[in-house]
């Protein structure tokens, strides 16, 4: 048996404890595929409710530091998991850099060439000639008056009204998530996020050691049947969700199903997390509809980031606070970074005033549109029988993938890379690695010439594999 | 009896449920001054451990909630505590800005005049010409490789050697700061500070949850023996310290204190973070040492941030770590914000390279010394009776006051902003609003002019205050 004391006056929970004593343990001493004590038999030996062990291996094999296997226990899981990790890393890491000499499907960001670098000087040196030093100086934390008042403006015009006092300026939609989550999550504190979703939002809520839950997306939104079942036997703090070409899956939530989400958050009493970072490119003739215009009751936080339409090196986006929330987040910000840069706020307030952002973003949008409709056209023409698009998007900088047959999509995603394509396998997505044969293309990095040889090569590397695996399912199976 | 019911399977400590309901039943149903149950007596209502109400009842004093008196229990706390932390933040937020028609010895920010706004717009526009685009999308999270190499050249100069890799580049030392705790902090883990220290640290500190200990500040650093005494006892994570011109002491450890909590460290196994934002402003012929040149164990986090001596906006700072943290760092500056800014990231590189933060520093070391001359004059000339300097500074941005007779420092500071006049009370640097009759007044945004003229408001609400302060006790104390 496992050699673990526990503290019973100690500032952790027992659970927490046995979590960490085990990893640790785990981590230094004990081999893959090591059986772990059962349950009762461990909670007898170190003294603690059976309840303790079960949350404490939970925690473990969330973290797949463990495994589970029906009927026969837990097991240490292979190292090869850290791998896995720094695989995902590496990954983001190409979702976040331009590769050299390779086609990337993965980055949602538009390529540095489409970034308005002219007018933006002009903005910027005209800034520092007027403000001079002031423009270097801290700005105040919640944000740089003139820009507070501009983005203001530009959401009214856009349906979204608030008062100047709920504006806080933060530096990047990421940097709105990390200190939303700081102010509402306690260790533990239940949230609900869409399945598939964004990662980075993921990895900050894993930060604050929140309980995650997630729905399926469907068509017009996320399952709020299964949502509201989780509700009547959970208390939640937020719901996380992008409205519109929602990331991975490309979703626009439809307004029956945001109004229904509305009066979820009203009669079970949580917040819900807007990130729009996406809204502006509907390539539609309507634009599409955001949660915060139909807020009457002020629990939708919302948060808009120009990064996919802009220009993501800014490190600027905003946030729209219910009143009772304004006091916490200015401390949050405060601790965080105390405030964000003073020129970018500067120069994005002179660039807005300009009336240069909606002309920006009307060129991005047609541009993108081409894209959007050479993908889907290549897709089509090479790859119907292989891959389906699950959700019919009008919208965003990618579409979400499956393939129609199992496949690997980390092996495929290997494979790809070798031939100097990358895209963003499925399981980068979910909370439990699940999507394995989902993938998501993202045309925003791409030109056309570079849209029709990624799909050849994703069409050479699909044949191959399957190909392949093929293969080596009869090379190992020698029984049949 | 408080009627309140603990669920024992539930993801929080019993303590903290504990702490959580009393909290909600002050703040919603209790008046000031309201006697709580006795530890003994709630225990048994509730079924818990009497420890588990101590604990509880801790967290709420510390949280300025309840207050004790020996010998007759814990009282809810008048809720001016709320207002109380209001004035802090108004008062930080004048650490923060200028105030127009004052003078500001609170803020330690240079003020506007002395930043090189032409040489750093030349810088921009050079990194403008050269990298287009790029220069605007998003950086890696480690920091713009080019910087990172000449800032690594830049610490070699200043006798500090590290690795390329060790280096990580973020937004300011604030944020240095909170992505340090989240990579180190649980709930309830236990940490050392300086006493009195800098109020932001404690505030990403408190946001993890952390337990903190302060040990006094002395002449030449601060008291290993307390120190070492805790550490027998208790099992710390790091120790937050600022080694040169201590915010707000301006207390300069000395070398052989350096040694011994280089080994105090080995012995007792912990981390030193070592904030470092006013080591080049020494007035002396030497430069004053810093811990990391002597860090032979990496064990010390090096975070050295230049707000003071260049430019607070950009929010840029540096953070040199020992390897085995590098991974988690990057993965927590992900989740904070993804990146910083790329523009000035580059254009810092360019401004580093061309050899003018040297020269910069130079002139703002030769400035500073001037002005802290004078203040020194001005405080012997005019209220050497009133006050003290409590240590012998030799550099940085501030002298730490103490009255020789008591008064109330929160006082004098409404009297003295009536008069134009703001500095930093005592209490904003203490964890428990120590330092009732010290403040911290700095000369970084006030010219020689105005260091006169605040002395003088000084003096004279001191005299007044004093003169108030008896007269107020002969009003109040009829029965003498």
């Amino acid at each position: 048996m496992l050699d673990l004391n526990l503290d019973a006056a100690s500032n952790s929970a027992l659970y927490i404890q046995l979590y960490k004593k085990l990893k640790n343990k785990i981590q230094n001493d004990l081999e893959a595929n090591t059986k772990l004590p059962p349950i009762r038999k461990l909670a007898t030996a170190v003294g603690v409710n059976p309840a303790t062990v079960v949350k404490a291996y939970d925690m473990l094999a969330n973290e797949e530091i463990i495994y589970k296997k029906v009927g026969s226990g837990s097991f240490v899981a292979p190292t090869k998991k850290i791998v896995e990790t720094k695989n995902r890393h590496d990954m983001l890491k190409h979702g976040q850099i331009k590769l050299a000499e390779s086609i990337n499907f993965a980055s949602a960001t538009p390529s540095n060439d489409l970034f308005p670098v002219a007018d933006f000087k002009y903005a910027i040196n005209q800034v520092l000639e007027r403000d001079q030093g002031e423009a270097f100086s801290y700005q105040k934390s919640q944000g740089f008056l003139a820009l507070r008042k501009s983005i203001q403006k530009y959401f009214a015009q856009q349906g979204i009204n608030s008062a100047l006092k709920q504006i806080q300026v933060v530096s990047g939609a990421q940097q709105a998530i990390d200190i939303i989550s700081k102010i509402m999550l306690d260790y533990g504190d239940q949230i609900i996020v869409e399945d598939p979703t964004y990662f980075g939002a993921l990895q900050a809520f894993n930060s604050r050691k929140a309980a995650i839950k997630s729905i399926k997306m469907e068509q017009d939104g996320a399952d709020l049947e299964a949502m509201e079942a989780y509700l009547k036997k959970n208390r939640i703090k937020f719901f996380f969700t992008m409205q519109n070409f929602q990331n991975p899956t490309g979703v626009n939530w439809s307004q029956a199903k945001q109004q229904q989400l509305l009066d979820l958050a009203e009669k079970y009493d949580f917040y819900i997390i807007e990130d729009d970072i996406l809204s502006d490119l509907y390539y539609t003739a309507e634009k599409s509809s955001i949660l915060k215009e139909y807020d009457k009751q002020d629990r939708v936080i919302y948060i808009k980031s120009f990064s996919k339409v802009f220009m993501p090196g800014l490190r600027l986006a905003f946030i729209i606070l219910p009143e009772r929330l304004l006091a916490q987040i200015l401390e949050a910000k405060y601790a965080t970074d105390i405030s964000s840069g003073g020129l970018t706020q500067r120069a994005f307030d002179y660039y807005l005033r300009a009336g240069l952002l909606d002309k920006h973003i009307e060129l991005q949008r047609n541009l993108f549109k081409k894209r959007f409709e050479i993908m889907k056209a290549e897709l089509k023409k090479e790859l119907a029988e292989a891959v389906e698009i699950v959700f019919p998007t009008k919208g965003g900088l990618y579409l979400w993938l499956k393939f129609v047959k199992n496949v690997d999509s980390k092996k495929l995603y290997q494979q790809a890379v070798a031939k100097g394509l990358v895209f963003s396998p499925g399981y980068l997505f979910s909370l439990n690695s699940d999507f394995g044969n989902h993938l998501r293309l993202s045309f925003a990095a791409v030109d056309s010439q570079e849209i029709k040889r990624g799909v050849q090569i994703l069409k050479e590397i699909y044949l191959n594999h399957a190909h392949l695996n093929q293969k080596t399912e009869q090379e190992y199976s020698p029984l049949i």
